[in-house]
């Protein structure tokens, strides 16, 4: 009866139900609207992406999906010929594989009755700040840290600038997390907790961001109904009533959402 | 192909994707092996809960369902002729409501393939503290804050110990919340916000209490399969077959866990 609005991503999304997760305080806002589901995975690039698309989102689903955030990039920058190669993607194979994820989910869009609105929202990697991500290697590793970084911020920032194209190009919204951080002081340390991920700071920008657009879109929470009634039109002596109505309109309606 | 983990109960459920918040923490536990669902519904008792129950849990559902907490009592150990009467619900009432709620799950158990192993956990409503209820109240209400508690923690005690024992009757696992917050001083400043919901300390605990169950119950996300191969086992030359492997798995055995 609820629709639903997937993260797609890597570890960012991954680790977004952690405390403070924007993740977390998306399910937060829609916890009587719409469920949050969870499908981050860890050092994936959008190449790797591709292989769980059919799985995630199958064209015969009958779910109602809301929104999908679409967030990798931050493997995909990787460097080629440094200790991460195994994740880089080259950045014109980034893009075209973000163009074969969205058109996926346009694929379902279009065949689904069911998601007639799914909003799209692809989003960029974070800023990266290899001082840290570097200190962060060398407590763990020790002496056997890489002494060349595996990522720059400069290459990040075309994955990013990549994504915000192909968003525009796609028809489809975007956030440009990796602007977005930069424009605050200390952005280094405030939102990167090892150079990479997110701190609970960080995490706050994303759900921000995120937000504003499914806002935007008229996704609002404060837009969309309950799913059943809430506890203050309930007549405590004649419960039946409420129920009978919402579940009168849910049954006749299929989805319910007043956008 | 995930399982789901079902949390359904009062506003202590709807609420517990707030930082810090249980449910959050659930989701977290469990990000690449299982979905928690948040079901909770402020305001409501079990009375109001068994209209959600065919909704919710239908019957012809094909999902699988790996666990559900249900965690009411709080609303329904409101006090008759006080101002929250309207959420009372008799004691026997309440037991009687469990028992039906307990066996709508046992019954979808039966009926399905998918959820051979559904865990069942009874969850205790926490203490109650009625002098910073009152404050908060007051706070709100200024000097329309009723004068006479809508509810005091003996009575919610005995409405733990039946949850207790409705939970050993119908042979299904429980958490006393009850009991094991107030194993700790101060509990009533540590663990209630406003008397009667949880500060984040509070949602640890029932974090804390029911990841235990669901270890014992060897539902432990470690001896859970990840849905898509860690990226440690992909083969960036030939990531195809890492993704084989698992989805060949997964077509052959449905919903595959080592339990």
């Amino acid at each position: 009866m609820r629709g639903q609005i997937m993260l797609f991503g890597d570890s960012i999304t991954e680790q977004s139900f952690r405390p403070g997760g924007w993740g977390a305080a998306l399910a937060n806002a829609y916890c009587r609207q719409a469920d949050v589901v969870l499908r981050g995975y860890a050092g994936y690039n959008t190449k790797w992406a591709l292989f769980l698309l059919n799985h995630i989102f199958p064209l015969d689903s009958s779910k109602a999906r809301i929104a999908t955030t679409i967030f990798f990039g931050a493997n995909d920058a990787a460097l080629s010929g440094r200790t991460n190669e195994r994740f880089h993607v080259p950045i014109e194979d980034y893009k075209q594989n973000l163009r074969k994820i969205v058109l996926h989910l346009k694929v379902i869009v279009w065949f689904q009755e069911c998601s007639p609105t799914m909003l799209i929202v692809l989003i960029t990697p974070p800023p990266f700040y290899g001082e840290r991500r570097h200190e962060y290697l060398k407590s763990l590793l020790g002496e056997n840290a890489p002494k060349l970084s595996e990522r720059t911020n400069e290459v990040t920032g075309q994955y990013a600038r990549a994504c915000i194209e192909t968003a525009k190009e796609m028809g489809v919204m975007s956030v440009d997390l990796w602007s977005k951080m930069q424009e605050t002081d200390d952005w280094q340390n405030k939102f990167l907790i090892d150079g990479l991920h997110l701190t609970m700071e960080g995490n706050a920008i994303v759900y921000q961001e995120v937000i504003k657009v499914f806002n935007e879109a008229g996704l609002s929470a404060d837009n969309m109904p309950f799913d059943f009634p809430n506890h203050s039109d309930i007549d405590a002596k004649n419960p039946e009533e409420a129920f009978q109505q919402k579940c009168f309109l849910m049954s006749h309606c299929g989805f319910v959402r007043d956008l």
